[in-house]
């Protein structure tokens, strides 16, 4: 088994970017409940109510997992297809809940007779949701179907990185609009500018969005959390393995260290990649730019 | 001189993003002179005009600049101490201009007995200024007080860049929120909802500013466009100067691929970098995440 750098410091940052995103849910279903009008289907302010809660737990929890999916190191077991297909389903499912929750606002506006699209959170919002589209049909093409050549998926993968981070970062900015407009239209009297409970109750809802995403930017953008290479991944296996059948010592580490890395990662160069310790630490601190 | 890899596409993408940040200058005077009340300093609408005016002169587009400042080439001739003091410099204006522009709003809230930070665009945005704020006293302390030792400012380096890039990001989240505030609370027959042209040249300057920020952070996190290392523009530098005395031919281009880079940039840790063409940009394309 490979080892991770700084595997508890990425185990600290994990647990609290799954702890403020699982308080985020808290705190949606709260304010759904307790201050407004609680989920129905019924084109009233219940069914607008989808809208918020169906985002934080798609758009926003459910995409930030996806996109750290391939850092968990007890995955690094499994294979890079099975990786991939939790990685697009996770992200469809998220895309679908962002779907529906667009469906509740939109029944919503049609049964009150209030316009659609008017508002910057909703330009943002639907540009969003069409560049998502676009990144889930363009990765499924371009990293999951076998026939791609190796140096497409390698020339496009800065691209499909980038676009999925900058995505999650502007749905998230697309959330706090949208809390701006909805607790300036929700609140009447006490308005929001006399800071009611759930004024206050909602603006920590949007630092805690805030958090959560800037949790999830900074395990993403770590370089020496990333997933190794195949071939790293194998050499490591290979010497688990024969550690195991010779009962022998000095195993994973050396032997990943010292990979010339040549194998069949193909979205790699075969690139070595250190994963010694301080080395790479260090490298990380003067050289790397997220 | 150290050639960058992918210039033209560099250029491109630069003068792209400051058309960008002009176009939202200009979009953001517009607003102020042709639709709003224009510039003035007495406690009213014109006071709090400067506020959007200076966020997106100095918070948005200076911070922008200031961030991918070591990324042109032609700086790179420069000392990089010469390049912290401009970074530091445009940074600190870019504060200053965003102090004022708080100051405009307060001052315009008290004048009109509104209530201050009780949005949630007030409190992302000053939180953004708090932030800044630290990171430019801890920037000044770190890299610019020349007692620093070496290895503390390698350890920082990471959090310096993903602050940077964290708050930049906050900063232009905070100026969406605020153009929803303003365009709700400003319009008021007809409404935002009824999308006035004022509505409609407003959210285009929302999607400009996104933009803006989409291409700086694409700008700053791609790896072969950073300013190499000290050691790298020396030797380039030394070779160049053999190559003017001597009239010989192949010069930098081979020094900087094979220097070992053991010098003095005080961020580095004096790894290797390569600079020679395919190599880096398909391992940017295979292994580097953002």
């Amino acid at each position: 088994m490979v080892a991770m750098e700084n595997f508890k410091q990425f185990l600290v940052l994990l647990v609290s970017a799954l702890s403020v995103g699982f308080v985020c849910i808290v705190f949606v279903l709260r304010w759904v409940f307790h201050f407004k009008e609680g989920l129905a289907w019924d084109g009233g302010l219940a069914e607008f109510n989808w809208h918020p809660l169906l985002i934080v737990i798609g758009f926003i929890f459910l995409q930030g997992i996806a996109i750290i999916v391939y850092r968990l190191p007890w995955t690094w077991r499994c294979s890079k297809l099975m990786m991939k297909f939790i990685h697009a389903g996770l992200n469809i499912l998220a895309f679908i809940l962002a779907v529906v929750s667009l469906v509740a606002v939109f029944d919503f506006h049609n049964a009150a007779n209030i316009p659609n699209m008017y508002s910057l959170h909703s330009w943002v919002g639907l540009a969003a949701v069409i560049l998502y589209a676009l990144q889930i049909v363009l990765g499924l093409v371009v990293y999951l179907v076998p026939i791609t050549p190796g140096f497409v998926r390698a020339a496009l993968m800065p691209v499909h990185v980038y676009g999925g981070l900058f995505i999650f970062s502007s749905v998230i900015a697309t959330a706090l609009m949208g809390i701006t407009e909805k607790l300036i239209f929700g609140l009447k009297d006490p308005k929001y500018k006399d800071s009611p409970p759930e004024a206050v109750f909602v603006n920590v809802l949007g630092l805690l969005l805030s958090v959560f995403g800037g949790l999830i930017l900074w395990i993403a953008t770590r370089p020496h959390w990333k997933r190794p290479a195949e071939s790293q991944l194998r050499l490591a296996h290979n010497d688990d393995l024969a550690a195991a059948s010779e009962a022998g010592a000095n195993g994973g580490g050396a032997a990943v260290t010292m990979t010339t890395g040549a194998g069949g990662d193909q979205e790699s160069n075969g690139e070595p990649r250190r994963r010694n310790g301080k080395g790479e630490e260090s490298a990380a601190g003067g050289r790397i730019n997220i």
